[in-house]
């Protein structure tokens, strides 16, 4: 551990909140110390819109400029043509379905490296920095503080698994095992002479990782329970109700989106019990430890 | 890497093929070096019985003991008046799901409990040494000698991924998450204050974690790309086959049973080609690599 721990998080309730449940870390055995974070406004920045939409879209512009065709499809139109209210009527898992079918029939291989060309070619609108540059300094620190007591920390996205594990190991020091996210299905295929290869399909197995979903994956996939959970919407509601129930010290963060400054200001709704209900409301219900960007951190991105 | 690599394995053609790929190792990039292994039969001795079925009775045994009742299930009295042709007559899948049905409504935490009991109390029947002790010595060192290599080494089991995970960090030093297993679904459920927690089901999510699905099942779970894979039966072929279409210096490694004295001696038919055609052939005629557990071990189990 540095000299001061987590330094841009400003004194108050909140770093109060952190620094009490390392004091208690010794109360857990080492094998059960495990953090999951969610990544879209949790570790980094997810606004205008989420990054792996950014690249579904240049994927879609690729797409269309080998195969002019391809425009017709109205998914693709509507959103070539930033017509936000034919987007809304087609609904979000239409479109979606729609950009994933971009990456059907190619490997993971052919995937990662487009995922990576994108991170190395494109800035975020916003800011024009590298999408490295939206990560949350704070964060970032909380996790190293947590590695320091002997936490394994994980990833668990809403998001794609294959794309959220291109930077994972780069932005996070997570390595591929240690994210789990939206899952897309794979064929097993073989070329003529019977060499077997897998390409992506546009089929999610599962469903997305969102929500309850989250809970029963983390399981599933890593076979951690955790004890800590970070999360910024309604979406990681059940994941930090579950690390909140493991009968020891535990911490339940949520990232409270209030900087219209630095940052952007939104509020996520549809907590589990109150459909209508904030999910800041829900945390302070529930006990969570609330990180106001405006009022908690002194800094905001890595620079 | 010790002075001398892999001392339990013989000199000669299979050692050889070894000590080649890690002489071209260099040719891989370290983020790519991803090793699999099977672990029944593969990494441990899986005879007379599967581990997790001697397992499975003994948590019958329990439940009965506890309520008598049980025995009345048809499943159940084959398989405790050990009438082995009314088993098969059942059929293993029916015979299966009615003994994972012991451990559905339990909690994650309560299974590993009673997993770890039986590793503990329970030995091997036919050599009368606890279960750690079943590991393959030659195999152990393979796999230490990878890691010397700066593989990343991960166990892909038909078995039930939980199972596995509990004893993975202690026989293989492989965490949690780099066990990819059949898997369990859970549910999350509330109890009456609300307070979430997850229990077993006696649904597998996918279907065994055998044969070709092996595959997919690692690319989705792990991210990773095996280059090195080991395996002892039909239901490794792909994964084996996957691994030899890398494209780079790969390793494919079947262990062969041919040890009546030290071990046991059985062959695994019906390959991915040929529904006649034993692994040993399918080995030789896609030229993976074959260990001969008589020829090529000069000790098979730790001590």
């Amino acid at each position: 551990m540095p000299e001061e721990p987590l330094p841009s998080w400003r004194t108050g309730q909140t770093k109060d909140a952190i620094l009490s449940f390392f004091a208690l870390v010794d109360q857990i055995p080492v094998p059960e110390r495990v953090a999951v974070f969610d990544n879209d406004g949790t570790l980094r920045c997810e606004k205008p819109r989420y990054t792996q939409l950014e690249f579904m879209l240049r994927e879609l512009r690729e797409a269309v400029r080998v195969d002019p065709e391809l425009a017709q499809r109205p998914e693709y139109r509507a959103l070539i043509e930033e017509d936000a209210s034919r987007v809304q009527e087609m609904g979000l898992e239409r479109v979606l379905t729609a950009l994933v079918d971009l990456s059907a029939g190619i490997t993971p291989e052919e995937f990662d490296a487009r995922v990576r060309a994108f991170f190395d070619d494109e800035r975020h609108p916003d800011r024009d920095v590298p999408y490295r540059n939206q990560r949350y300094q704070p964060m970032l620190e909380l996790v190293d503080a947590l590695r320091a007591h002997q936490f394994d920390v994980y990833v668990v996205s809403a998001g794609g698994a294959e794309f959220v594990r291109t930077i994972s190991q780069e932005f996070y020091a997570v390595p591929p095992e240690g994210v789990v996210g939206s899952q897309i299905a794979y064929d097993f295929v073989r070329d003529d002479s019977g060499v077997p290869r897998l390409v992506r399909t546009a089929k999610l197995v599962g469903g997305p990782n969102e929500g309850e979903a989250k809970v029963p994956n983390i399981q599933r996939l890593l076979g951690r329970r955790p004890v800590v959970a970070g999360g910024n919407s309604a979406g990681d509601a059940e994941m930090l109700e579950y690390a909140m129930a493991y009968p020891g010290p535990s911490l339940a963060l949520l990232v409270d989106h209030d900087d219209t400054d630095r940052e952007y200001a939104y509020e996520s709704v549809a907590g589990t019990f109150a459909a209508d209900e904030s999910i800041t409301q829900t945390a302070r219900r529930l006990g969570w430890t609330v990180a106001s960007i405006q009022n908690d951190w002194s800094s905001v991105f890595v620079s």
